[in-house]
């Protein structure tokens, strides 16, 4: 394999036939060498009985996805008018990559190593620069929303309307009349937080562009297509090796649990412990970091039983995917990705505030939304412990002890603990 | 009954014998009196079986109570050394004071109005203006102890020392290394609420000073002899009206039942909707003062509970006095204390973040602060309604309905929706 080159290396120095300084040519080749190749192997989708080789049907299918994405992208980013397709086939581009790296990560002595570690970083490379301008408008819409929420009435149980991003200046201005009777602080941090992040967003948005148009893009483009195309090669496993696909599944989800009973559940799920506000006003703040990599690895698994499928499954685990363990495994995932969002717009209402020459009224106001935001971090840290509790009791839906009992009892701690007690009071 | 004169009536226009400026002569005679007054009424502690006149034998020994901690805190104030012993003396006088007024209140009907309401309202006067004070230090602490949490680690489910409110800046300085790294806005808005609260508690200190010196004070002391020798004259209840204290309680405790079902209950027993916080950049804050009533109604109806003691409690209610549900309840009204001083403690960062020239830092930690306290009073309100739901339950201990059920049920609404998720759960 010698397309998944490093971004230095130039275009001028490539031996491939494949120059183009314009993305048009490698992107509309790969895309049109998509769709065609999915049908083909109707056989590859994940988890289909007869197929001969999960892994690779898997990878194939995700690279055909991705390059229909980047194709469906550069038609939608060509008009300003189809901008949500564009943030859209975005999502679906960060969905196949994650999908596509997890899978090369978590079974990788099963491919060339060299191959999968490239892919890998040039995936997210991609990934994170195209996401990133969609990313800082999130992050805007959200602190302008807490902000309403903050200066208005109306809790955070009912959606607030977001303001829209392109606006400028939206937090503080005219919705209704109550707004006259707002502090000056509340419209001007509004302000400085749309400057700020429309500032990020317009640079990141530069930037993907001038990725689109890179050499490193291409090459990326190339060994997509030829993943899409034809099943990478991989490594037969020696007698003595961890044989099968389900066995590295099984090393993520140990890993995940392992990860699990490291984080504060226990104190987490008593609501109210502030504790997501420690250090809210010293220079570092810690305690994200472990819940950060469990969403990691929460996702390695996820996407790992995607590969093992249901048959693949061992039995052990109690209950296949598509069931309640899995619905709640996903809801824990979306609340560790609100946890991650409100941590990162608590950073920059944090960042926002150290602007020099603001006045004390804004600074006030970005406190306050600094605090809101870290206050969201500990719900979500709350709403993952009953959906990790869920999950655990999910693999055993009639509550009695069964083959995950010794999973639960493995570790004891935190973990074990909340099992335990959500059983108990039958959440 | 003359005694109960306003602040405004002069000493030299006083036609009664007793006219000294100094506080010590008029205490000391009502102290002194006090102490043999209450052993000759052995029988008039409340609930005593064969008590008479539980109404005039609680008030008396409320009375003797008050004014024996009246003369301990004059003892206590004159050294410097015994400042602990006053703030408690402050803290029994009120809690004296807040049950007699509670009980001239619950029960008016059976007394002369004129003399009730004015004893009310010089009781009320009194305590405010001698625990004002310590208000300001309790507050201050608070807020200092937060500033620490916040710039530190540590959960607030593990007591924060609280700084000593008598050094002055105390929240930024060294007490570890790690400090070096605080910004030095948590240091100036520790510096800045230290300055401004122990002017206010300053103001407060004299303002007492000034109190107890006053003709005013004079007369409610002597007031409170009167009723701490001989019992109020009570109106013997005609034919017609309602009869028993009891029924004048029961409906303190209606009163106190239909508070609280215009709480918004159900929705505070899901943590973290973040209610509390909403409208914190407004102008003005909302939502409190339905809490801060229920506070007030659950004190006359705990006080009216502990004059009708445990015999004339009507069995309909279910369980007697000293039970799960008296416990609940004092539970439920610590958590209501709470949320009145994280609400006090909120308002008083909020003033400080509108000091003029003040720091963006300084501002930035004050909001934060301010949010952070807030988050508390959202605490509280999520733990009142817990044993809130825990007190219903204490009525029916064993969980099925009983008499009552129909109490329950008779408004329906979210105390109803709330009693019956609290079975469901078991909690």
């Amino acid at each position: 394999m010698t397309t998944g080159r490093r971004a230095d290396v130039r275009a001028t120095e490539r031996p491939r036939p494949a120059r183009q300084t314009s993305p048009e040519p490698a992107a509309r080749r790969a895309a049109s060498a998509a769709p065609p190749t999915a049908p083909e192997r109707a056989g590859a989708e994940p988890g289909a009985p007869s197929d001969p080789d999960p892994l690779g049907g898997y990878l194939q299918a995700r690279a055909a996805a991705l390059l229909r994405t980047l194709h469906d992208h550069r038609e939608a980013a060509a008009h300003a008018e189809s901008a949500a397709d564009a943030a859209e086939a975005v999502r679906r581009l960060r969905r196949s990559s994650r999908r596509i790296g997890a899978t090369l990560h978590t079974f990788r002595p099963l491919f060339d190593p060299a191959w999968a570690e490239q892919l890998r970083t040039e995936l997210s490379w991609l990934s994170g620069t195209l996401a990133r301008e969609y990313a800082y408008g999130d992050r805007l819409d959200r602190l302008l929303a807490a902000l309403h929420r903050l200066a208005h009435d109306g809790g955070a149980m009912t959606p607030v309307p977001p303001p829209a991003t392109t606006r400028r200046g939206t937090a503080g201005e005219g919705r209704d009349r109550r707004d006259e009777a707002l502090p000056a602080g509340v419209a001007r941090a509004g302000a400085l937080l749309d400057r700020r992040l429309t500032l990020a967003r317009t640079r990141a948005h530069s930037a993907a562009l001038q990725a689109l148009g890179s050499s490193r893009f291409h090459a990326l483009a190339d060994t997509l297509a030829v993943l899409a195309s034809e099943p990478p090669e991989t490594r037969t496993p020696e007698p003595g090796e961890a044989p099968s696909l389900g066995a590295h599944a099984e090393r993520a989800r140990l890993r995940l649990l392992d990860a699990v009973d490291g984080l504060p559940l226990a104190r987490s799920e008593h609501p109210f412990h502030a504790e997501a506000l420690a250090r809210a006003l010293s220079a570092e703040m810690q305690g994200d970091s472990a819940w950060l990599h469990v969403r990691l690895l929460l996702r390695l698994h996820r996407y790992a039983q995607e590969v093992v499928g249901p048959d693949a499954q061992d039995p052990a685990h109690g209950t296949a995917p598509g069931t309640a363990y899995d619905a709640a495994l996903a809801a824990a995932g979306r609340e560790l990705d609100r946890h991650h969002d409100a941590a990162e717009a608590a950073a920059a209402a944090a960042a926002a505030a150290r602007t020099p020459r603001i006045a004390p009224a804004t600074a006030y106001a970005l406190g306050v939304l600094h605090a809101d935001q870290r206050h969201e971090v500990e719900a979500a840290r709350f709403a993952f412990g009953r959906h990790w509790t869920a999950a655990e009791d999910g693999r055993l839906p009639d509550g009695r002890s069964g083959p995950a009992g010794a999973v639960v009892s493995r570790s004891g701690g935190a973990r074990g603990r909340s099992a335990a007690r959500g059983r108990a009071t039958g959440r």
